[in-house]
Formats: C-alpha cells, sequence, structure tokens
C-alpha cells in the first residue's frame, strides 16, 4: 500500500465547514481511525493527508481540510491551504449538515464546478433532521451526486461509496494491469484456453486477449494452451511458468496437471479482481455455505448471448453449485444492464466475468448488494468453490487469502 | 494434391454440346493437358474426372461430360452420367459456341436454376463471331456470370478464372487453416507480437487472435511473446518450436534470434495463402527485382485507420522498398473497398495483411492485376525481400520454393 507514489493515488478533497464531521465521515469510509473526532470546531488544524487503501477503488489520498470559515492568524492559514487543496483534488466531497448550507458551502460549489472537478454533497448528521427539498431538487437538476449521511452511525456510508464509484475518473477506478502483479517482466504464464462450443469460430474470448495484451505489456510472455495439451506443454518446459491461468470449466483437469508448487487461478478470478472488488466477492463465496435447497440465487450475464448447450451460466454453474449445496436451488437469470431493484429476496448474486461491463458498473452493483444485504460472488469463484478448489485458485492473491483466513476458510486443496 | 479426398474437392460441372471447346478450356484453366482435345464431335467418350489443383481455389475435381444431344447406344450412357453430375457440382460452367444457344443450352440452364447450383455462362470461339446483345442482357437481368473466350488461343480465360472466384461456395474459396500443416497437432508455435502505437489498448490484431486461435483448433500451443523476450522464451524450451511466426516489422531481429534450423515466416505471409495467393505473390514480389527509380507502386489496405507515425503502410514498408531499389518510389494508396480500375500505370501492386477482406476479395484483385499484367505482391513478402529475408520465409511453405526457384531465386539467407 505504501509503494504507491502519491501522484499515482486518486486525491479526495474533504471540503466543508468546521465541525460538521468530515473526520468521522473519513473514518466511516475507510473503517479506520485517521483523524482524531472530537465535536470541538476546529479540531483539525492543518491538512491532514492520508494515503489508504479504499477498497475496492485502491490507493487514495484523502485530504481532510480546515473550514475556509477560520478566523485569526492560524485559521489564515488553514484558509491557505485549503485553497491549495483545489488544486489537487481528482474529486471532492463537500460535507455539510442539515440546514446549515450557505455563502461558504456556495463559494466551493462554485470553485469546484469552474475548475470542472468532479464532486459529491454529503448532508451529514441526517439524525438531527433531513435535507432540504429544494436544495435536493437544485442537486439533481445540475447532475451533482448528493447523499445523506449520519457518518458517526454508519448511515449513508454505502451510498457514498456508490457516489464515489459513479464520480470517480476513469483512469482511477480501472486498475492498471489483469496480471501485471503476478507474472513479473521476463516471466512466463500459461494460458489454458478450451475450445467448446461458445467460442467464436476464429476467435478468443475477450478475458482471454486482454490477458495476452496484459501479459505482453509487462514485458513477459505466455504459452496458450489447450487443457488437453497442458501436460505437455508444461514438460517442454526447463523452468516452471509464474502462473497458469485457466478457464473455470476446466479447473479440475487444469489443477491435476500443473504441479502444486504453482500458483494457479482463473481468467474470471483475475476479472473478478481487475472488474469488481475481489476480497468483497471472497467474502461473497464463502456465504455459499449457507445456502439451502430452496434458496433464491440471482445470476447476472453481462453479454445478452443466445444460451447455447452447455452454457456455463444456465447449465454448468447451476449443476456444480447445487451439487456443493446438496438440493435444488432456485436460480434467476438477468441480462445485460438489467439488474434487480429489489435485491431482497435472494441468498446470492452471481456476476459472470464482466467482459461487456466496465468496472465501474460493476462496482456499482456490488455496493447495490453490500447495501441490501445480499453476498456476491462471481462465476469463476463460485465454480472454484463448488468444485472444492477454492482456496488454491485464491493463493497468488494476499488480498484475498487475508479475507478467506479471516472468515475462517480452510478449504481442502486439490492437487 | 492427391492426397484431399474427393469429397473436399469443388466438384465442378462442365456442360456443353459436343465439340464447343470443353475440354481445350479446362486446359487452358488448368494448364494442363487433361481430355483429348479434338475437332470431331463427340471425342469426350465418358464423363472425365479430373482431380487437381487450381490455383488459387486449391483442389478441385472437374467433371468434364459428354454432350446431353448425343445420340445412339453410346449416346445413351452419356447422357444418363452427365444427369447424374448434376447431382454432384457444386458449380456449374456452361459451355457454349458463339450463335448456337438452343434448347439444349436452355434445358441446363433451367436444370441449373431449378437446382440452385450457381452457374457461369462460357461463350467460347468469339474469334469466330461475338455473342448475342439481347441473351447478354437477359444474363445480365438474371444476375448468371457469363465470360466471353477463345479458350484454344487462351483468351477469357482470367475473366473465366475471375468468375469463378465470385462464383465458388464459401467454404471452398477458405481454406481450412492458417497454419495447420505447419505445426501438427502436439506440436508447439512461437508467435512474435511486437506492441507499438498501432496495437490497440487491451487488444492483439486479427491475425494474431486468428492464429492463435487455428493453433488451438488444430490440437496444438503457442507461445505469444515480444520480440525482446524471444530469446528467453526460446532458451526456456527443452525441444524446440516447429515453427517461430513474427510480425514482418521485426523480422531481422526475430531472423536473427531464431536459431536457423527453426522453421520461421510472418503474419503476413501465413495470411497472404490465407487470404490470398502464395504463389502468385512470391512471383509478383520477385518483380521487385526489376522495379527502378520513379516507377509507381500502388499499396492497398484494407483497413482505413488513421495513418500513425510509424505506419507500416505510409513509412516503414516505402522506406524498405526504396532503400532496396536505390531510389525514389511513387507510392499510390487506396484503402477500404477502393481498387483502382485502371492498373496500367503501376509496376507493382501491394496489399495489407488483408484482415478486413474476404479471400474472395483479394482473389479478385489479383486476377485484376493479372488481367492488367501488374505484380502483385503483400506487405509481409515485400518487407521479407526488401530485408534480404525472402527465402527464410517462404522455406515452410514447398509450393511458394518451386515458385521462387523457377524464377531464378536464390536470396540470401539471413540467420
Amino acid at each position: 500500500m505504501k509503494s504507491t507514489p502519491k501522484g499515482l493515488r486518486l486525491h479526495i478533497g474533504l471540503f466543508g465547514r468546521r465541525n460538521v464531521g468530515k473526520s468521522s465521515l473519513l473514518n466511516a469510509l475507510t473503517r479506520q481511525d485517521v483523524s482524531i473526532v472530537s465535536n470541538v470546531a476546529g479540531t483539525t488544524t492543518d491538512a491532514v493527508e492520508k494515503p489508504m487503501e479504499m477498497l475496492p477503488i485502491g490507493p487514495v489520498l484523502f485530504i481532510d481540510t480546515a473550514g475556509i470559515d477560520d478566523v485569526g492568524a492560524l485559521g489564515e492559514m488553514r484558509v491557505q491551504k485549503t485553497q491549495q487543496v483545489f488544486d489537487r483534488a481528482d474529486i471532492g466531497i463537500i460535507v455539510t449538515e442539515v440546514g446549515v448550507w450557505g455563502d461558504f458551502e456556495e463559494a466551493i460549489f462554485a470553485q469546484l464546478q469552474e475548475r470542472k472537478t468532479p464532486f459529491i454533497v454529503v448532508f451529514n448528521k441526517t439524525d438531527l433532521g433531513a435535507p432540504d427539498a429544494t436544495h435536493i431538487a437544485r442537486l439533481d437538476q445540475l447532475d451533482v451526486p448528493w447523499v445523506a449521511a449520519a457518518a458517526e452511525k454508519g448511515e449513508g456510508v454505502l451510498d457514498l461509496r456508490e457516489a464515489l464509484i459513479r464520480t470517480v475518473p476513469d483512469e482511477f477506478i480501472n486498475p492498471p494491469s489483469i496480471l501485471g502483479d503476478l507474472v513479473p517482466s521476463g516471466e512466463m504464464a500459461v494460458l489454458v484456453v478450451p475450445i467448446d462450443m461458445e467460442a467464436p469460430k476464429g476467435r478468443l474470448i475477450l478475458p482471454q486477449v486482454q490477458s495476452i495484451r496484459d501479459i505482453l505489456d509487462n514485458d513477459a510472455y505466455c504459452m496458450v494452451v489447450k487443457e488437453r495439451e497442458l501436460r505437455d506443454a508444461l514438460d517442454r518446459l526447463k523452468r516452471p511458468p509464474a502462473l497458469v491461468v485457466t478457464d473455470s470449466q476446466a479447473f479440475l483437469k487444469v489443477g491435476g496437471d500443473t504441479p502444486n508448487d504453482i500458483n494457479m487461478t482463473s481468467f474470471s478470478i483475475l476479472f473478478a479482481r481487475f472488474k469488481g472488488d475481489l476480497v468483497e466477492y471472497v467474502r461473497g463465496t464463502m456465504a455459499i455455505e449457507n445456502l439451502q435447497p430452496g434458496d433464491r440465487v440471482l445470476i447476472a450475464e453481462s453479454c445478452a448471448h443466445h444460451p447455447i448447450g452447455e452454457d456455463i451460466g444456465r447449465v454448468k454453474l447451476p449443476r456444480w453449485l447445487q451439487q456443493y449445496v446438496g438440493g435444488k436451488l432456485e436460480f434467476v437469470h438477468v441480462q445485460g444492464h438489467d439488474f434487480p431493484d429489489d435485491l431482497s429476496s435472494f441468498s446470492l448474486a452471481i456476476n459472470c466475468g464482466s467482459c461487456m461491463w466496465n468496472r465501474r458498473e460493476v462496482l456499482s452493483r456490488i455496493v447495490k448488494c453490500q447495501q441490501a444485504g445480499v453476498p456476491t460472488s462471481n462465476y469463476g469463484l463460485t465454480i472454484a468453490y463448488s468444485l472444492g478448489i477454492f482456496e488454491r485458485a485464491l493463493k497468488p492473491f494476499p488480498a484475498a487469502m487475508d479475507a478467506y483466513r479471516e472468515l475462517g476458510g480452510s478449504g481442502p486443496i486439490i492437487g
């Protein structure tokens, strides 16, 4: 975390009067004690820079400012520093209290609009009253996202997270690499690409092409092989590869043919991280343990392809999951950009590999599920869990392994 | 050639009255003496089946029939056999003589139309007179391709070849495999994929993806590597690969890093064969030897992408070709489906890799160039020739090597 240079972090400017709860909002967002929280106005004595990992966006730099309305010699300095924050913020959060919006907030609002800095308005302390309707209407008209929160109670924090995902510029929401950290420069990966009925004639599917390109972009190289030829291909190498990546459908065969000391995972798990939030998916996947026959499971597919014979989302995944659960589940399928508003009836929501969604869309879905208290997973993780190969497939990802261990995971390893 | 099973050959039924010149037409098309040519009516005593390689379409089976109008006991048998040919022909050629179209030809015409068999009408012996204008108008209206020929003099043969290219069903004009014969099942290829400015972000270009897929479809596997990591990648193998394929732009570096006993070629040369006619391209490329400073060279690009910095068709290829010729050439660029009607001013026409054209279009262009007497080549072959790596890059292709040797080729080999 500390290794990300400051310049590459998303800079989030936190603007607002003294004592509107900026620090407690930041704490709630990051679940860490970052700055001293106090109800005496002006406790924060300087612009506090806090580099942190805000999952799932990644490395951010929160700049928690003192109020511009501050007075006195110390206040002067604060105001100057706050002004500098405008120059540096990639996005802004205006924190205000219900009923106190005035010239001060208007000034920040105007400043951010003029600089074309995307921003969010947070009405904090809603436990003391609701935000003004005229005000809300104006924000909606200007397309400025707003959130009602009671940060100290943790209320509205998921809404703010969702608003952040919507607001963060593309270059920060998209991770730089699919597997650059797993296959170092000069190293080699083996990509296992089964050719089944779903593979379009003469083509490779997008996650495979993107993975090959990503490997080349990182000055590494790869072997591309079907599952049947994998053993021969590995035998042909003088040194083992840094990583074996397989299509989830060939997990067991590839797990069997790949020596245990070689890292192995799936395209779908790589894309859980690249297009979504691997740690959250791991937590969600482990809820499979609690699934009961008859439970409702949502399956969301990004492409609206016509389902064919052994379709993964319609046939294989449901079969493997039901075998694990030991009884029939009720599956509901949605396609494309459709996603149910009411998720409350589902015990699990499973996304596909998400090649046709951008990361912003996938992260929004994950937060929607969190808000509804529904665990989320994706195809690769659900299949890995159902087939008993979960722990091995997560081994290359330390943060995911930590989440797995925290939840008491100790699944079987298939060699 | 003989190894192609009869069932996989394009069956071309040759229909027509006795002595209209079917056999001499066949000879002219294939440049071989297939059947006895005589001006005594009815020399051909049976449906003559001739399996042959009709470049560039590939393995064909000509079925040269006796006339349906034949009389007598022997004639009866001939008529019966001719009828069977209708059941077997993938396409038909009705051969007639100027001025003799009648009930007989109408019967064949109707039969082929009813069966929805695509066919071409050839008016042969045009040295004896021109085909009837009303007749021609009717064929044009029905969208039936027709050709005026004087087969014994070789006239109209290229027109017939072009009409055949337009008429042949897709499955016969498209070769089954890009490199299936070069990388046998269980074997391995190394694909060298430079990542330059032209490579679209997060993608591979189409010939690379199609080649990977083709290798997997043939139960082989491949290594994908940038030119810089090629040496390391080859060192990592216990056994050398069956083939190294490189982007033409990295020819010299890859030629240097690939041991001489390993076959090496380029994507562009593979696609010269897959999307065009490698043998004809080899002949055309060797005309570079006769290019003089000031000559006009046509460069045809299938995709209308915006030319960028070191664009291959605009910058690199012209530079290398001019260095070889030793002086300035006049380049004319066309894009997409544009192709000049008048080719007479060009000394050479060079096609790109042709990923966005189908084979039918490329073959039509080659015949158009042949008709105008303009040599044709493609990017990969021109670059290989200009860089002195032509012979090495052709070594994997016996038919191309034969054409090269026939024209006295003995270029340098760069190791």
